[in-house]
């Protein structure tokens, strides 16, 4: 049988389907995306929850002309495939080929470049704004989940939005997860409106967001009374969203492409700044996701038919991280532990299983993370922060004015530093070497292997200092390091004796060093090797030394140059 | 007569206080800011609306056993003088005196240093966590004004507190302001709040409260009824900071030591997160800071009769921003404006005027400002964002992820950058060289005087790539620069021609190369003076020429070594 997909080479198709159609179309996708994902790896559990939500936004509104931004953007897999890119989907995240997030350069459809969470509102308003100025007639979209609701910049942007007159349509995709489960006040109170009843049997609805229509009453007035037993809640006045300024819809099946395409035709029609509270299910569709959707979040290459990963995942630094630190903190009462919505990514499934009391998932909130860890440290505890490398930048004034300012002992463990492969430009750890070393008081270390690395949080606990240790994505390097020094602060480590050339590296990179000498040695070249371990405070004794006897040196680190360990000294 | 204040030594001495008496002690209190900070500077609007509060938080809480956290910490004049610091208020702000902000160095009475906005919650929140871990028992207050509020980790905090079991009480200040009129969805929300009758004229809201009371119900509801018609709005269900986990108190006069020791005490005894809303005015007491809440925000030396500035301020960078903005908004349309909280700081008020549609205050949000940024410029349009340099820390993701991994034509102005003098180590613009540096896809120029930097805001609007342009606090140096060549990019100034060494410098440090230059000059060193220009891309040519010819360099910058000019070539 032909697939309906098969038919869809853009948006003007799509538009042309009944919604029995588009029901099937849901599944073609569906599939499609199993698919692809299965061989590729990537973000699936989010990509099967919006499916339905995607097809209805780009069979009411007219992109390019009107705008969507995806926030965060891991959940535009569906977008791609509507806007004449399905062919492309084998190459997803791999090289030359389609990214895993929107990007401009690949599509006109793709109005702005996410990676990181809770841009999306602030994007939308500024084109929106942008759109008034210039006298232009479109929509802007922001779709943006409930976890990255609860990132700052979200709500900044909620604030500003909900206070100005610019139309603006923001679709709350609300799965009750951000990655993990979602925590927090907001979540709390998205929770209690999912539950409640409708708001009332009467007409009394209907009369009000017909007060609120600028024009057409009496077709608008048909149109949704016709909806209107499909719609429930239709409107919950009194409440977090009205309060401060925006227009709320919803709650809303995210998963009923009819009720969807309603409410989307309301929002059109309305003025000012609209919130439509769509309530989804991560994974919808295949079974193992819906029932794992954190391990679906972003899965590797798997068997469809159970679910199972075919690649064989070798133990990485998280795991090492999350082991460790349930170790020490047996030993250690005052250690505790924070994650912005990353309990899995970032190793601590286990410590919040061993003590719930002293794990805290803050959710997507990186300043509060590090603001909260602050207090802690101030009032005696030793919080543990694990942030990937490209989210610590999230938090930087954080990193200055609230804890090494003040010379607070938090260990800040620096997640995923470093290259991290086809998530693409905006997940790579490149920078943390350069501006963590530019801020006083603090100390920087990178181990070589996994039981280095044990070594240095060890340290880094014991300090009561500000400090980061920073640490790849994935496993250890080839080589087996045999001796493993003790830790001492500003210490190198020499690895290697040599007299023609200085090699000194820091981190995952000091394996690749070690292979690199051991090269040059098969060809006559002696290489001194230095595992730098800290960059701050830099070894330059050691160095130094090192320099002046060999009088060439190479530096080998997975960072920018300027900032990082070729430019310390 | 015998002041109050003479008696009060410490917060036991208030304590023994009658009301009465409190109310003339705050009187001695604002003539003490006055004088004070008529003589010194500093900040006396927001002091003067807090006289109240403070003496009533200290009335009912046990500092330094209770932890008050002030936000931004500019309000803390009151509290240190009731915390046995009124004897060096004379030193304020003065070198080796006590600071503009809490500073634990000081007194074990201020509990975490603030500076920066916005970090109150969530400090409070880890101290109190911290507290419960410890098994210890105390209070734990974080006081946040409402221009505060709407700063995004303030947000993020609120969110996490309201889902935590914790007793922690937030008080918000609220004036109305920020540091200027304050914005926002949750400002018109409070607005509205304000203004609204009593919640119930019956006895219902007592029945609530004593509902939540875990103990001591008799005395507490005689309590309470004896302050019910005193205490307007006690509760009011359903709301904002209700919605997302908090309890509400208020709204209260702020100005009432009665009304807020009443609410204050029953606060103490109620469980979990509170919010209590606390209505103040700016500059109370004093006519000329309540007319001019913005002008007395951080006021110079001024005559207490008058209200008038006794230093005479000579034109400043911002200044100069804001009329040469305003020249090229009239000729290009495209060209936007917005602020975080800071129109007037900024140099903004005459663009604001001259084009209410194209200048945008977002709020306390340098997060959502640089997003907005990025959309308006997404969609062609000319975004122009002066930042105090120590707040640009709190948007460093944006700058990299929202408007310099995707090119966008966003003209960031770096205000305060280097060393800004007595608001001290939180505000010193001293990393900003170095942390832009690191950003691809980015511009960075600092000119040395007034007209060139009147020529590098033209060059920077129609660059249409990201770009950066920093400036110092204050005016431009005694040196005149005859000569100012066309702004070519990566193009530095050779100012001065000579054999002897090389003198590179940047931005206001110019102007000291210049004065060091003749004095070396009169004692036969000829120095060749370079006016670097652009930090990035830097002129290696020319540098490397004249280093090469004088085989001696010297670097002078107003930023830290690491990552500055210095180091970046």
């Amino acid at each position: 049988m032909d697939k309906i997909l098969d038919k869809i080479n853009g948006t003007e198709d799509l538009k042309k389907l009944n919604i029995q159609e588009k029901k099937e179309l849901a599944e073609d996708i569906r599939e499609l995306i199993i698919k692809t994902v299965s061989n590729n790896g990537g973000h699936l559990a989010s990509n099967l929850g919006v499916v339905e939500l995607t097809i209805a936004i780009h069979s009411v509104f007219d992109a390019p002309k009107d705008k969507i931004i995806w926030d965060v953007g891991h959940q535009s897999y569906v977008h791609k495939i509507l806007t004449g890119r399905k062919d492309k989907m084998p190459t997803l995240r791999k090289l030359g080929g389609i990214a895993g997030f929107p990007k401009q350069s690949e599509s006109e459809y793709d109005s702005f470049d996410t990676g990181h969470s809770s841009t999306s509102i602030s994007v939308a308003l500024g084109m929106a704004v942008a759109r008034d100025i210039n006298k232009e007639n479109n929509h802007i979209i922001a779709v943006i989940g409930d976890g990255a609701l609860t990132g700052g910049m979200a709500l900044e942007a909620l604030n500003h939005a909900g206070a100005m007159k610019t139309n603006l349509i923001v679709i709350l995709n609300d799965n009750e997860m951000s990655i993990s489960k979602n925590v927090g006040g907001i979540s709390m109170f998205l929770s209690k409106v999912r539950t409640r009843k409708f708001y009332t049997e009467s007409n009394r609805y209907v009369k009000k967001v017909v007060s609120m229509l600028p024009r057409g009453g009496n077709f608008i007035i048909r149109f949704i009374r016709k909806i209107k037993y499909s719609i429930k809640q239709l409107l919950i006045p009194n409440m977090l969203f009205e309060d401060i300024g925006f227009r709320y819809l919803g709650p809303i099946d995210g998963h009923d492409i009819e009720k969807l395409e309603s409410i989307l035709k309301v929002s059109k029609e309305l003025d000012g700044p609209i919130l439509i509270h769509v309530v989804t299910k991560k994974g919808k569709g295949y079974k193992p996701a819906e029932e794992n959707p954190d391990k679906f979040h972003s899965a590797s290459k798997f068997d469809i038919e159970t679910g199972e990963s075919l690649v064989e995942k070798p133990k990485d630094y998280s795991a090492v991280f999350g082991e460790k630190l349930v170790k020490i903190a047996k030993e250690n009462k005052k250690v505790v532990a924070i994650t912005a919505a990353m309990k899995d990514g970032t190793g601590l499934d286990e410590f919040a299983k061993e003590f719930p009391d002293r794990c805290f998932d803050v959710g997507i909130a990186e300043q509060h993370a590090l603001g909260f860890a602050a207090g802690l440290a101030k009032n005696n505890m030793i919080p543990v922060v694990p942030i990937y490398s490209s989210f610590y930048q999230r938090c930087y004034d954080q990193v200055i004015h609230d804890i090494c300012l003040q010379n607070l002992g938090v260990v800040m463990c620096v997640d995923r530093a470093g290259l991290v492969g086809n998530d693409g430009e905006t997940h790579q750890g490149i920078f943390d070497l350069s501006f963590f070393s530019l801020v006083p008081n603090i100390t920087i270390m990178a181990p070589k292997d996994f039981e280095e690395f044990e070594n240095m949080l060890e340290y880094a606990v014991n300090l009561e200092k500000p400090v980061v240790i920073r640490y790849p994505r994935g496993g250890e390097g080839k080589n087996k390091f045999q001796t493993h020094e003790k830790i001492r602060k500003g210490k190198a480590e020499l690895l290697q004796e040599g007299n023609d050339l200085t090699i000194v590296s820091i981190g995952k990179m000091v394996d690749r060093a070690v292979t690199i000498s051991s090269i040059l040695g098969e060809n006559g070249i002696n290489a001194e090797v230095i595992n730098a371990r800290f960059l701050k405070p830099i070894d330059e004794n050691m160095i130094m030394n090192s320099i002046k006897k060999t009088r060439k040196v190479v530096t080998i680190e997975d960072n920018i140059i300027k900032g990082g360990l070729r430019k310390c000294y």
